[in-house]
C-alpha cells in the first residue's frame, strides 16, 4: 500500500530475523565450535593434537511469498565441515531445501538436506552432549542427500506418531551428475506419552527437565541401489556399484533431568567387498553397531553424560574391517541451552583389526557458540 | 548530527535492503536452484540422474558514500557453480566489482564481473526461461573477466543506443598472476523502439507482456590476446597459448507476451589445435553456433517456450571437435516473476564426433528460489 | 519482558550493526581489493599482469550473553587469502575466535586468530598504505594459528604495557589432527608517550595527524616445536620436523602526518635445511629480516610513502635461500580512512639466488573497498 509496508521487523531472539508480514521471514544464524583435544596412542610415544575450528557454519531460513513456502540454506566453511580432511572438493553447502506444508500434518521437501536415518544424526550437531557423535554413528549414519521429502505426523490420544521418509540419489551431498539407483528411506516415530517439550525428541540431555516421563521409539531402513561410496552417500569410492539396506532402531526417553538414548544399526548386503585394478579393497561396511547415551542434567546448567558404543563387522569383512569399542565421560556446562556451552570428554576407544588391538585415549575441551 | 543519524532503514521488497540516506546501501539477496533430471542415453541401458544443487548464491550490492560509488559481490557455493566438477580449485567469486556512476549515460567497473558477450550469458541465470543455458552459449560465450569496464548510453528520439566495452586480463574468473596479452571487448545494442519494461532486454520470456514491439539488436567482439584456456576466459587449459576474435551477434523482441531471441557465433583463429608433451590434444573450438528461443507467456503465470541450438565446428578441427544439436521444450510455472518458478524441459541433444552419432533425451525439473 | 525487548537497533556507521541491548551485537562488514598490477622482469621480453580481486572478505563480530562474551569470524573467498595459489585446500576461515574478557585490562582468547608476532602481520590488510606487506614480513611472519590467547594491558602514568602471548599448535590456520609440538608467542609493547588516536599503534600512515610524538617500541618471539612446515603456520611442508624460534622487534612513531614504522626479524634453529625421498629439499629460512617504511600524510587526504625492506639467509642455507631487496614508492588516496581508498605503487625487487641476480619492477594500481 505505501513504504512502510516494506519496512521489516528486526527481531534478535534466537539469531537475527527479518520479518515482512506474513510475505516475508529470514532469520540468520552463526555457530562456531572450537576444540582442543588431546589423543594419547598407547603404542606410541607422543600425543597428537585434535585443535582446530571444527564448526564454523551459516544458517539462513525462513518463508518467502507465505509460510507455507519455507526455504533452509545451510554454509559450512571449517575443513572438517567442508570434508577436506578427506577429499580435496569442498562441500561448502549442507543443506539448501525448499518445503511446502500442506498443513499442520504434512509437508514435503525437495533438495539436499539430511536423510530420515538414526537419532543422533538428525539431532543438529549444535544439540549434541559430547564434542562428536558416537562411532556407531560415523560408521553407519546415512548422512545427507538430495531428493524428496515427505513428513507426516497423526494423533492418537496423547499418542504422537511422525512418519517420515525420502526418495534421494543415494550418493549423498553435492555429488555430481549420478547413476542409476535411488535411494529410498523411511523411518517411523512413536511417542507414546505426548511430545517432547520444545522438541526434546532431537536434542540430547534433559534441558528441560521433563515433568512426567517422555519417550520416543522409532524404526526405520534405507535402500540405496547401486552407490558407489562405501557408506552409501558418504565414504570412499568403491570399485564396483553396490546396492545395501540400512535398518535402524532407537529410543530417546527423558525425565526429570535423566536422559537415555540408544540406536541400533544393521546394514545387510551381499558381496561387501570390491576390488580395484590393482587388488586394492574398499567394502562396505556390513554388520552391526550399537551406542547408548545416559546423562543427567542438574540446575543451573551442569551434565554428566556417558557413552557406550560399539560396531561389530559381519564375518564376510573380517580381514579388511575394523572394529570400535568406544566409552566417553563428558561434563558439560550449559550457559544458553545448547547454544553457549563449554565441553569437556574424557575416555578411550579400542581399535580391533587384523593388526591387532590398539587403545587410543582422548581428552577433549570444546566450546559451543551460536546464536 | 545525533545518533538516530546513524540509523538504518530497513526495508524488505526485492532481497533486504539495509540504507542509510545516500551515505550506504546495501541488499542481500539469496538464490537456490534445485534441479532432479534425468538423462537417458541411447546407447546406453541405464539411466543418469542430474539431480543436485544447481546454483547456490549469496549477493551483496548497494552503494558506500555516494550513490555514485557501487559495488556488486556476488558468491557462488554449489559445486558446478564453484567450477568443482571441472577442476579441484573452488571459484567461490563471480562478482566483485565496484562501479564508478559518471551520469545517468555513463559509468566505469573495476573487478570481476561478466563481459558484455552475448545476450544469453548476460542474462542472470535466474531470470532464464529454461534450466541451462543453451550448448551454442555453453561453447562459445565469453564468460567473467577480471579488468576495466566502460558502460555509455545514448538516446535519439525512442531508439536508445548502449555502448558496453571492456580491457580485461583475458583469463577469466579468479585467475592467479597472468600473462602477457589482455582481452578487448565491445559490444553495440540498438534499441529501436524505445526501452524494454522492467528492463526485459536482460530477461527471457515476456513476464512484462509488452504492449508494443519491443526489440533490441546487438553486436559485438572480443579479441583475446595469448590466452592459455580453450575458450578464452574458460575451459580446460591449453598446451600452447592462442590469440582468437569472437563475433556475436544477438537479437531480443517482444510482444503482448510473445518473446524471441537468436544468438550467433562466430570465433575465428589461426592453427587452433594445441599438442602436449606426449601428444594430448587441446583445441580451441572455431566454427560457429546458433540458438534460438521462442515463447509465450499466459496470465497469471504460465510459460511454453521452444529452443533450438547447434553448433559447427571448422574443418580444421573436425577431427576433434564435437558437434551439437539441441532441442527442447520448456513449460514454467512462474510464482514471483523470475525469483520464484517451477521449470520443467523436455527434450534431446544429438552428439556428432569422429565416433559417430549419440542422442541424449533430457527430462529436468527445477525450482528457482530467492529473494 | 514483552516483544520489543526482542527488537534490534540497526545502525550503519562502521558497517551494519544489530543490537540488542548487552545481550546481542551483530557487525556486519564486506571488503574488496581488486587490484591491477604489471610486473616486469628485466630478464624476459614480455610482462606479466597482477590483475585479479586480492581480496574479499566477510566479517562477522560482536558479543552474546553479555558484552563479556566476545566473538570474531572472518571468511575469505579470493583465491589468493584462500591459499589456492600454493595448495588444492581452500582456507576460507580466517579467524574463528572466541572472547571472554576479563577487565578492561585483561582477555584471553579460544580459537584461530592473528598471533602477537610482527606489527604489520598484525595490522589487518585494510590498514596497510601498500598494496602488500613488505617481502620480510612474507619470508618471516607468524600468520595465523590455532589455540589460546592472552592479553594483558597496564598502565604507569602516560606510559602503557601490552603483553600479548598465545599458546597454539603451530600448524597454523585449518590444521587438520596436528602432531606432537606446540608453539609459544609471546610480545610486549611499550608507548612511551601515551595511547595512539583511534588506535593509530595498528594503522599505517598518521591519518589521525597526532599533535604530539606518538610511540610504540615491541619485542617478541615465538617458539615453534616439531612444526612441519618451512615457515612454521605457513609454507609449504617439511621433510622433517623442525624446531625453530623467530625474534621480532618493531616499532611505530606518529607525528603531525609523519609515520616511521620498522620491524626486524631473526629466525634462528639447528639444521635448516630437510631432505625428501628423492633429494628434494625443504627449508627453514633462517636468517634475518628488515622493513622500513615512512610517510607522510596530507590534508584532505593524499599520502606518500616510502618502504625498503630486505632479507638475509644464514650462511646454512645460501645454497638453496633466496634474497630479496625491495624498494617500493605508494601514493595512496584516502576517500573514508582505509576502508576506501586508492592506491599507486610503484618499485623493483632485486632478486639474488644461486643462479644469480633478477630485477622485477613492478607498477601496481589497487581500491580497498569495505563498510
Amino acid at each position: 500500500q505505501n513504504e512502510t509496508d516494506e519496512r521489516a521487523l528486526v527481531k534478535i531472539q534466537d539469531g537475527v530475523s527479518l520479518q515482512r508480514d506474513t510475505l516475508f521471514l529470514l532469520n540468520l544464524r552463526l555457530r562456531i565450535q572450537n576444540r582442543f583435544g588431546m589423543i594419547v596412542h598407547d603404542q606410541q610415544e607422543l600425543p597428537e593434537y585434535d585443535a582446530r575450528v571444527r564448526r564454523l557454519r551459516l544458517r539462513l531460513d525462513g518463508y518467502l511469498l507465505s509460510p507455507r513456502i519455507q526455504y533452509y540454506v545451510q554454509l559450512s566453511f571449517s575443513q572438517a565441515d567442508q570434508e577436506l580432511d578427506r577429499s580435496n572438493t569442498p562441500q561448502t553447502i549442507r543443506d539448501a531445501i525448499l518445503y511446502y506444508v500442506f498443513s499442520e500434518k504434512l509437508y514435503m521437501g525437495f533438495g539436499q538436506s539430511k536423510l530420515p536415518g538414526n537419532r543422533q544424526r538428525v539431532i543438529s550437531s549444535g544439540s549434541l552432549q559430547f564434542a562428536d557423535r558416537s562411532l556407531a554413528n560415523t560408521t553407519f549414519n546415512l548422512d545427507r542427500d538430495f531428493g524428496f521429502f515427505l513428513y507426516y505426523s497423526e494423533k492418537f490420544g496423547q499418542q504422537y506418531f511422525n512418519l517420515k521418509s525420502a526418495l534421494t540419489t543415494g550418493e549423498g551431498r553435492n555429488a555430481q551428475i549420478t547413476s542409476t539407483g535411488l535411494c529410498l528411506t523411511a523411518r517411523l516415530e512413536w511417542l507414546p506419552f505426548g511430545k517432547f517439550n520444545n522438541a526434546g525428541d532431537f536434542t540430547e540431555g534433559d534441558l528441560e527437565l521433563e515433568k512426567t516421563l517422555k519417550l520416543s521409539v522409532a524404526s526405520g531402513f534405507s535402500r540405496n541401489k547401486n552407490t558407489n561410496r562405501t557408506g552409501g552417500q558418504i565414504g570412499f569410492p568403491l570399485f564396483e556399484r553396490r546396492t545395501f539396506t540400512t535398518y535402524i532402531t532407537d529410543v530417546m526417553a527423558k525425565y526429570r533431568g535423566w536422559a537415555l538414548q540408544a540406536e541400533h544399526f544393521y546394514r545387510q548386503l551381499e558381496d561387501p567387498i570390491t576390488f580395484g585394478p590393482g587388488g586394492e579393497v574398499a567394502f562396505v561396511y556390513k554388520g552391526q553397531g550399537f551406542a547408548g547415551q545416559f546423562s543427567k542434567y542438574f540446575i543451573p546448567g551442569w551434565e554428566v553424560a556417558l557413552r557406550l558404543a560399539t560396531t561389530k563387522p559381519d564375518r564376510s569383512i573380517k580381514d579388511v574391517a575394523t572394529r570400535f569399542d568406544e566409552y566417553v565421560v563428558g561434563i558439560t556446562r550449559y550457559l544458553r541451552g545448547h547454544r553457549v556451552k563449554g565441553q569437556f570428554n574424557t575416555g578411550y576407544v579400542d581399535i580391533y583389526n587384523s593388526l591387532g588391538r590398539r587403545r587410543d585415549a582422548l581428552v577433549t575441551f570444546q566450546v559451543e557458540f551460536g546464536f
